[in-house]
């Protein structure tokens, strides 16, 4: 195994002292990137997902060229109900659809868990060719959507504004979600699982969807299933980290939950979270995706007052509060990151 | 003036004593009822809004056919805009379009604040002939966008995915966005000023998209602005709610500017805010609009959830934690409302 030449990532998700603080960006392989365009431009997307040797080209991409302290292998959370049967087109503008979406106990009997290796191993072999690539620069992550938030796809279709049908769905065929989030559950688990075995250094859990149920219903839908995943994940020392967009509420029980790290949308004062949360897990985030938006002043701004608010010492990860957006200029993304790299270091 | 013969829902705004909890519905003036869509299916929407004959029909709707506590004037936020001279197209499976949306301080320039009584005053109508047909019935709320909602539409020209525009506008010409917040203020507080001496019993104002701003750009370009807002508005004894949806930070300051009644969407556990705010205001909601998709049973025990969480004492308006819905049952809603009639009393 390559030694890992830049390890703050992982230092910081253990909490342990680093010298500045680390920094990447959720989708940071991506449509902001010319680099990322020039080979969407001549393959579809899940031909990419797919194909371990652009998996890895575009894993990479930004570690070359923002400058970021950790790859996040290229891929998409939609690849789990697309390998248990359904038929997914990925159209990058309109958001992906996912055929004959999930409506009744008949529809979740047709599925069953995967089996990572089998359904899958496309991924796997993305994981070990990148890894051969980044030749130790930095840390890989692997990822996967929660439970509910692929549940959410898979009874909507798609994208949704009002999430009519999940909602009806688990309101009233309870029985036929919990067994459909147990599938996912155990798959994802096995999918996160095998995708350690196969090199990654760490794995995030994107619960996309988990800010539209109440606190309740977000204890019995969502967390219940990411908890039982993290129990489950054969791993050694590699850090989980949940990112459940919009949950503001239940952040004590997200830092119970056997997660080393908590993501953190850009509603939320880190600082403040820190505090409430006490000393359980690192933290991760939280700039507004669209001060990539701003002049560089206003980025700087409101970088050092991200890192201000979480104050000194590890267990902080810089990141957006949500995806880096597709008209940013890279230009900026580096600015950020070398911002943060600068800034960090009196906190340390 | 006629007295009100159930003035529960002013009372509670006051938190003062109620043998039940009152109860409306956002939106309760909608697509989901059958005697709305035969008035929309011969007008469009801006007519409806006016036409004070028309606007009031639709205003008592829910009062004879779901039975809520108060009524709320049929209109639209972006009536605003419209009398300041944007061009408005509605179409309501759509969303509403702005035509030639503000860029720059040029574009803020060209607009004047809205003087009610000249360009508003088909509302201003609308509330007496409502007052008029309602006899007493129950109270009128009059509601307004805040600044920041609706500059929101008027920089993106419409709804938004990421809100990309009005973004970079506030991040880039902060002082620009600040005239325009000024102009919208006060727009707005004499708007809601006219409507209470026009016979409305209460104001609410939705900021929509406070939700979308960090904790201390919400502070900069929204509340700022509902404080000028509340501030200069001329009342006697009419309650205040304000309705920032996705603002679980800054509730403390939210209940700090004035306002009486702070409404709370369905992400927030109503008890905790209650103690986490003190006894300052009294709150209104929070019931997830997707609870009306599911039957009866599940109906009647998150709104048991609800007034439990509640607990005893005055100081809660029942309502959904945002708009109803257009494919609900107005059996479900009026199912909803009794619910809340009879659950609530053994609170009081």
């Amino acid at each position: 195994m390559t030694e890992l030449r830049n390890d703050l990532f992982l230092r910081a998700c253990k909490k342990l002292p680093v010298e500045r603080t680390p920094v990447w960006i959720m989708r940071q392989a991506g449509r902001y990137l010319p680099e990322y365009m020039a080979v969407r431009n001549r393959s579809d997307f899940l031909t990419m997902c797919k194909t371990p040797e652009l998996a890895a080209e575009l894993t990479i991409q930004p570690i070359d060229i923002i400058g970021v302290d950790a790859a996040i292998l290229f891929s998409d959370i939609l690849v789990i109900p697309e390998a248990m049967g359904m038929k997914l087109e990925m159209i990058e503008s309109k958001g992906p659809k996912l055929f004959d979406p999930i409506r009744n106990a008949d529809d979740v009997n047709k599925f069953n868990p995967v089996d990572p290796y089998k359904n899958l191993k496309y991924v796997l072999d993305a994981v070990s060719m990148t890894k051969k690539e980044l030749a130790g620069r930095v840390p890989l992550i692997g990822f996967s959507g929660s439970p509910w938030t692929l549940l959410t796809y898979m009874v909507e279709g798609g994208g949704s504004k009002n999430f009519s049908e999940i909602k009806k769905f688990i309101y009233n065929q309870p029985k036929a979600a919990h067994d459909m989030l147990n599938k996912l559950a155990d798959s994802i688990a096995d999918y996160l699982s095998a995708k350690i075995e196969a090199g990654v250094n760490a794995v995030q859990i994107f619960d996309t969807w988990g800010g539209i149920l109440s606190p309740h219903n977000f204890l019995e839908f969502s967390l219940e299933y990411i908890i039982k995943i993290i129990s489950k994940i054969k791993r050694n020392d590699e850090p989980v980290i949940i990112f459940a967009k919009g949950v503001h509420h239940n952040l004590n029980e997200l830092a119970n939950s056997g997660a080393d790290v908590i993501g953190i949308d850009w509603t939320m004062n880190i600082g403040e979270v820190k505090n409430n949360i006490g000393n359980k897990v690192a933290l991760q985030g939280n700039l507004d995706p669209t001060i990539l938006y701003a002049n560089k002043e206003k980025i700087k701004f409101e970088t050092i007052k991200i890192l201000e608010s979480f104050g000194n010492g590890s267990g902080h990860v810089f990141n957006l509060g949500h995806g880096i957006l597709p008209d940013v200029s890279p230009e900026y993304a580096k600015f950020l990151v070398n911002t943060v790299k600068e800034e960090s270091k009196r906190f340390h």
